[in-house]
């Protein structure tokens, strides 16, 4: 298809949705997506360019020509365009607002000049809105008249004279009530505002627990500015939970699979040059026990296996705690109970495991006292993991930190740490 | 406030959201919850019982007298519950089927019939639809005539006479057209249907690409059978991304910091147990070093570092194929491409960590030799961790199982075994 047939191009791609040209484009490599580009631009518009993942938006808005982004700048929602603005670089940025009619131009500043990742950002400034004592007849007719309508809209707001919100209707009510019912007699419980300040974070959490379709967003005096709606609030769900999937790992929380060997490096040493440090943690205590290694040289070889499986059990328990804290399952009220828990499931494990490994030193090395050490080291070592899994991330949260922000690094060293100073502290204790 | 007083109690709970309210069950103690039940029992609606996080729902519906769950049950939509019923035991969900009307409960046997996590499941059975001939103004007339709408609804379903789904038509067209306007005329390009038996995921991953609002689901013959909104769509991605976070740390995807510590012990022994085995193999192929570390002991010291740097880095990259993987950025056509780069950022990574440890060794230890065999153990590792992380995840997809299942004890496996072999290996060959 790339051999330069550009109306065979425009066949296959016409019919398919955004969303699939954008993983199209991110799927190709980068020389494929230079040709594609170059032989198709016309036909790239704004919700293609709205659906392309951020880590290769800048480089094909750059391959693009400026009147074609700017064409695509115009169709699009001023959510969709404050989504692809605030990830350009400054002069990238100033050339497509440029382009942008005066009022969208305004709009889009406007939301710009909230913070990063705050609802203000999210939303959608076009609103549909009924002043209080309008009736279903009276809403009607006015959208009826409307000449334009945003794309998406599941509810009309009612605000008072001051543009204050005060409840909302939704089009399924407003569609099977007679003419002459006030919107006042049909509005929803579930009405809720957020304030365009307020972190992003909070918003998916907002849907999310009250199910909510859209939500009303108000500046500080309490007036309408936006509305946020659910198919936002889905994308910083995802993108929240890939936050907490990356960090725990130790990733930059932008990384992504179409990122280059170079990016892609960069972004994983800071952690990697940490654990170099932290491992070396590991590495003096041992060091501190280097006459017990010589006067019994297997604990080296037994010694990972207790270090080991307490880093898998840290790993569990801070996987369920960062996600609980993430969902709000893990709270203040509720947080000495679940390390009392911890410490309980700690125990059973650990009691677990010390029997199977204890009993295996012992018949594989035919010396009980082997055994002993391995099952103790065990023992102690899966206590400490249950603990930091869930302590860790606490502390991280109280401290207004994101729990998922390199626990798990936190966490495997002070496994490690803990499992060999247990192994060959017994192991000198005992077998010495 | 547990000291007895009902009216004080229902004066706090009642103005509270059912999420809330399910909140405040699931974080206080368990003895809490009994008292609370016993003196609130009569005000539990179906919408606490249906936010109850799944850990605790079955606790909840034994400590209700029937008569309270059955009046409950028969305030929600079918799919609210199926999502209740199919977490219970069968004698359970057999007494709560006896309460339902005849016409609710083959509703919701009929769901229960579909496989676990299919779309069947998910779906609601009150739909709104039209005939494709319709007017904007028979509609409306026809809405205002019915008797009972479901809570949510979109958009109306165009389906033809043999009730097959052809297209639909968003309330906010619907709303702003004139009533002699053909629904025909204003369907939305967007529309697409699902299988019942489709399983969830795809459910997720079709309303989060296409940003959908609802979706129809149609039988194996094409017919209407429900509808899923996006707020199950909502909760489905939300499951997902926990089973992947906790799948990937080795934990039971049911997992909740709800569950006791018996509970918690038993959803980890699993993979612990495993990891007990796989950590052997290490201690296998170190013994097969004894000779070299019992002349040289330093080196069991610092064998863990290039062991656990390699662990973090398989981590990095294992974190970010699965989570690639599970947004559909990572497919069969561009698999070999990233199994490249990543291997381009291992080498880079690898050659980073190298020069700092080679350097530090050798200045430590005042042996270059130590300096070299500490530098490219740890290289070998990273690119051995930078490609199972990556491979490991790819091969269990190809193979059509979970990618998040287990890859973190497959991978650390490796990159411990590799860790060590490379490092004492290297040791023996150069040092000794």
């Amino acid at each position: 298809v790339e051999a330069g047939d550009t109306a065979e191009l425009t066949r296959l791609l016409e019919p398919m949705h955004a969303a699939d040209v954008a993983d199209l484009l991110e799927q190709i490599s980068a020389e494929e997506r230079r040709q594609l580009l170059a032989m198709w631009s016309g036909e790239i518009d704004g919700d293609i360019l709205s659906e392309i993942s951020d880590a290769i938006r800048e480089e094909v808005i750059e391959a693009l020509p400026p009147g074609v982004v700017a064409e695509a700048m115009r169709e699009l929602d001023t959510d969709d365009v404050v989504d692809i603005l605030e990830d350009l670089e400054e002069p990238a940025q100033e050339a497509i607002l440029s382009t942008l009619d005066s009022a969208d131009r305004l709009a889009v500043e406007q939301a710009l000049a909230y913070p990063e990742y705050s609802a203000g950002r999210l939303m959608q400034r076009e609103v549909v809105t009924a002043p209080e004592h309008w009736t279903v007849g009276e809403m009607i007719d006015h959208l009826r008249a409307a000449e334009w309508l945003p794309d998406q809209f599941y509810h009309v707001i009612l605000v008072d004279p001051r543009m204050r919100p005060v409840s909302y209707v939704t089009l399924g009510r407003l569609l099977s009530s007679r003419r002459d019912v006030a919107l006042k007699a049909i509005v929803e419980e579930s009405f809720r505002t957020i304030t365009a300040t307020d972190p992003e974070a909070d918003v998916a959490y907002l849907f999310n627990q009250y199910h909510l379709i859209s939500c009303a967003v108000v500046d500080e005096h309490g007036r309408l500015v936006g509305v946020i709606t659910i198919d936002d609030a889905m994308n910083v769900l995802d993108e929240e939970h890939q936050e907490d999937m990356l960090r725990l790992a130790g990733v930059d929380d932008e990384s992504s699979v179409l990122d280059t060997a170079a990016e892609t490096a960069r972004r994983r040493l800071p952690w990697l040059m940490v654990n170099l440090v932290t491992a070396s943690l590991s590495a003096v205590v041992i060091s501190r026990f280097e006459a017990t290694i010589e006067a019994i040289v297997v604990l080296a070889a037994l010694m990972p296996i207790v270090a080991s499986t307490g880093g898998i059990a840290g790993t569990q328990s801070l996987a369920v705690a960062v996600r609980a804290l993430a969902t709000r399952d893990l709270t203040a009220s509720n947080a000495r109970r679940v390390v009392w828990r911890e410490l309980g499931a700690g125990l059973l494990n650990g009691l677990g495991l010390a029997l199977v490994l204890g009993l295996a030193g012992t018949l594989l090395f035919g010396d009980w006292r082997l055994g002993v050490v391995l099952s103790s080291a065990m023992m102690v070592n899966q206590v400490v993991a249950a603990l930091g899994g869930v302590l860790v991330p606490l502390s991280l949260n109280r401290m207004g930190l994101d729990p998922a922000l390199a626990s798990g690094t936190f966490v495997t060293t002070l496994t490690d740490v803990m499992g060999f100073f247990a192994f060959l502290g017994l192991a000198t204790l005992v077998l010495l």
